[in-house]
């Protein structure tokens, strides 16, 4: 049994039993003072390269909807991005879009591990331990991760407003882009897709235990207010009912 | 016995017994779809005039912390004020700042009672309902009110960080104001005070009710990101934890 909080992850709602268990790996920018700020400057520990802003308060009120249990990261994804595997360049990122990451630069294989250890290894065991439990209940249930992306890329615009986001098991995500979202650009794989190597959770805790899975990904300035976010949850609690309703989840939970 | 939630307010950690209760008036920007947005443009709306960015996250933060029960409101203080009585103009605001409110220009009197109705009165007597049940567990606590305000006003930066606010009861703002906070421009009753018109929920629930009270304003820019509220929040419960405890308040509950 995990705990509920830890330095590296909260989870919220632990003992809800609705048809999804959710995840937000970048739900905080926070960076413990040990690793002085990474040496950027404070603009950008605050800028999306830190976090994905509103992510976190989107996806409360999806698990406050669904009564879905909700893991949440509490270190900033320059430390560890916790949709990352060990292996991969981008779990500790030497630079990003616009931002070069001193304190990432030249890392060895020790303090790689010390990262690992501290951040990836508890936000995983404690994904797979609510999932676990969550599955003790009998009732089956989805994955849903909570992302949020900028509306400029290396300064273009991106048109897509709502990216439905799978790897190789697309159930979840077809049954979502299967209903209508009138006035609203929702696309499939898009800003990014598995190539880009950002299903990592959806593979690990999702694939691996066959749940129907999707990442969703908000443009962060369609998120950026509580009324913005209660409106995309209502939006995006429309293309999840039914979805979750044809894949036989979650019916008796449809409040 | 009041609902957890409804469309005017949220009440968090209702069953707490930390040696607060804490209220967060204007934690939306909500407006309900038959005010036809007031009127107003788009980024008046989820602008500062709205809401106050980064309280109700920073007043979470808070609550879970000292195990306080809290009360957020649902909807914007553009349609209604929750820390002004109905009397006041303020309650339902023509203009701010830097806005023209074109859907409050001209209210009727029927108009002005039925947003009491749906916004006022029930916040408030949510907020009466949950100091009483708080009350109950007879244990003593006291009333803290959580907003943030711009760094500039009317084209002037402001150098407070943190105004520590209250009425003609001044017992825990004067306990936290004892404290040190080093880095950190505290002020008394700054950047407005009891003259303007803020202290209402203070006199209405906690004066009226002899609980040791204060509002906590923060510059909003310090709150703007889940590592800055954590930041804040913690600077905060340096302040408060010690007040209370000389006021005898929470030493059981000081984890």
């Amino acid at each position: 049994m995990t705990a509920n909080r830890t330095e590296a992850y909260e989870i919220i709602n632990a003992d809800g039993t609705g048809p999804a268990v959710i995840l937000c790996e970048h739900a905080s920018n926070h960076i413990p003072a040990d690793y002085d700020g990474l040496g950027l400057e404070p603009s950008a520990r605050d800028s999306h390269a830190a976090w994905d802003p509103g992510a976190e308060d989107l996806a409360r009120r999806l698990s406050e909807a669904l009564d879905a249990p909700m893991i949440a990261g509490r270190i900033s994804r320059l430390i560890y991005d916790c949709n990352r595997p060990p292996e991969a360049p981008s779990a500790m990122p030497e630079r990003t879009e616009t931002i070069a990451v001193p304190g990432n630069v030249g890392l060895d294989e020790a303090a790689r591990a010390a990262r690992v250890a501290r951040v990836y290894a508890p936000f995983t065991r404690a994904t797979s331990d609510l999932i676990a439990r969550r599955g003790s209940a009998d009732t089956p249930f989805a994955l849903i991760t909570v992302h949020s992306f900028t509306p400029r890329w290396m300064e273009q615009p991106r048109a897509v407003e709502i990216g439905i986001l799978h790897d190789t098991d697309a159930r979840l995500a077809d049954a979502m882009l299967a209903q209508e979202a009138p006035g609203r650009q929702v696309e499939r794989n898009a800003p990014y897709g598995p190539a880009d190597g950002v299903t990592h959770s959806l593979c690990l805790h999702g694939i691996a235990n066959n749940l129907p899975n999707v990442m969703l990904e908000i443009r962060n300035d369609l998120i950026a207010t509580p009324a913005q976010q209660d409106r995309i949850a209502a939006e995006l609690l429309g293309l999840l009912r039914p979805a979750l309703a044809r894949l036989k989840l979650g019916e008796a939970h449809d409040a």
